[in-house]
């Protein structure tokens, strides 16, 4: 899609001229590292987006765009720390490649530069464009909290892991969005829209992750096959085998799950799903929330043009195996 | 001083009132644990004390003033981490008391209710209040990073040290008292001379903290007495001292440094200390910046009892023992 990519060629732009202090090298290294290492840029072209369904000028939204996807790497950074995962897209990840020290300091210093990008908004929308940025930043660390809660956790209901992963992940994508509307001078009712379009289908992009992770074609998937099943993560599938397994599977379930990491893990756990029928019961809870999100979609008075982009751009991460 | 009380007064009533979520319990109790733990509250009276220089209406001062102490609380938070202090105010600090990664992450939440106090400010001011908080906030970040990186360097300056405590602790003074003047609706070159003022004293201060870590009578420091000896910690005491220093005194330097940590070794360096004249000059240089910031206070043109009040707070903080 051709206008995706202007969008993200002008994103790139603003990231390259994004000057950072040359000291204390320390400090601002991390910071280059974290921020030269891509990934998908889905949350600021998210924001455009939003813009673009209500304004033809983005101008006005691509440093904003920058401070969300600074914002979301900042997390990442963070959490790689909590979790302790050396690898963050295929390097090192900072607390590896420095210390746990720097990670968190030059952490912090993203979030202010998050910030400073997100101020360059227009002062008329700033508060506005704030108090949703303030309101989803604050909600993504609740949702970060409760993952690591859910670790020791005995009893994590589906309901518990669907606010969870709605904090976790989907909050910022609603977030951008609407930062994106109100930047393009969106009425309140329809930046909600965008806003709940974001949301649930973010649930679902989370639950196919949740799918992926078991059922994916790992090669695609660029990550170790039932990753989630061999650290006995309490993801939408575990929770709702655990809900269904009658007494023989649930005792077989939580034998495997208190056993070594072997792909015979894997390969059991995947059975007692299947016999479940956990994959299909986790799709259609999927196919829920992206249908509930493409219900704000169609509510959306605005451009058509990028309504349609919006409704291609997500039902393409839908159909994507990784 | 009865005005000072009033405003503390307001400020305690707002701290009291800021209404943190309840759940995830494990995110949030850390956060109202430090912010019960007390603390001088010098940095919000600035920035109300800042805003009465130029009108006597501080209300919309109020919630920036708490934005600016929660974010000092999120800097001691996440530096005890790093500096792995066990204890604050007497206190366990939130790592000990919780863990490394609860402290990380209401640590973050933190900046972010910062956040969310500070743009409560006037959405006219808004702007201008939030470019000074990120540049200081960022500045309080570089400087946190300077003080670990001078723990490992060889050579560290006066220079340096000097801009270590800037960047550290000075800055946010100079913020605070800034975004008060800015919120009180000051002409720039006002809010400039009063952020001078607070940045020159705020340098003073921690000179004084380094002079009282060995002359300070210990227990009204509150703290072990040569604490910084102890640690070797790079002090301008110590900077200078390994500047002036003969060699044989530089040999006996080292040497100690290099030692245990016995009161043997605060005594001996003391000595040093005392043989070389740094007492003297460590008042001398600390003198010089309180002098360079009451400049600043004389040339301001504001309401002069609250002036004078500044004035009389930052004597009295400069012949403090503790």
């Amino acid at each position: 899609m051709q206008q995706l990519q202007s969008l993200q060629d002008q994103l790139a732009v603003v990231l390259e001229a994004l000057e950072l202090p040359s000291e204390p090298k320390s400090l601002y290294e991390p910071i280059s590292y974290t921020l030269a290492n891509g990934g998908k840029r889905m949350r600021p072209l998210l924001v455009l987006m939003g813009c673009k369904v209500f304004n033809e000028d983005v101008s006005q939204a691509i440093h904003p765009a920058l401070g969300i996807e600074v914002f979301h790497n900042f997390t990442l950074l963070h959490d790689d720390i909590m979790d302790n995962a050396p690898i963050r897209r295929g390097k090192p990840a900072v607390h590896t490649k420095w210390d746990s020290n720097i990670a968190i300091l030059s952490g912090d210093a993203m979030m202010i530069l998050a910030y400073q990008e997100l101020c360059k908004t227009d002062a008329s929308a700033l508060p506005l464009v704030l108090d949703v940025f303030n309101k989803t930043a604050l909600e993504v660390c609740e949702g970060q909290q409760l993952d690591m809660d859910f670790e020791t956790a005995e009893n994590v209901s589906i309901s518990d892991y669907l606010n969870m992963i709605r904090l976790k992940t989907a909050v910022v994508l609603g977030g951008g969005l609407k930062v994106g509307a109100i930047i393009g001078k969106a009425q309140s009712e329809q930046a909600d829209l965008l806003y709940d379009f974001g949301l649930n289908t973010g649930i679902a992009f989370q639950l196919q992750d949740d799918i992926l992770d078991v059922y994916g074609e790992s090669h695609k998937v660029g990550k170790q096959k039932g990753g989630d099943i061999l650290s006995a993560k309490k993801t939408f599938l575990l929770i709702k085998a655990m809900e269904l397994a009658n007494g023989e599977q649930a005792a077989s379930l939580k034998g495997w799950l208190q056993s070594g990491s072997e792909m015979e893990k894997v390969q059991a756990v995947t059975e007692i799903y299947d016999q479940i029928g956990i994959r299909e019961l986790a799709e259609a809870r999927m196919w829920d929330f992206y249908d509930k999100g493409i219900a704000s979609l169609n509510q959306l008075e605005g451009n058509t043009e990028w309504i349609e982009l919006l409704r291609v751009f997500s039902r393409q991460l839908m159909h994507r195996e990784s």
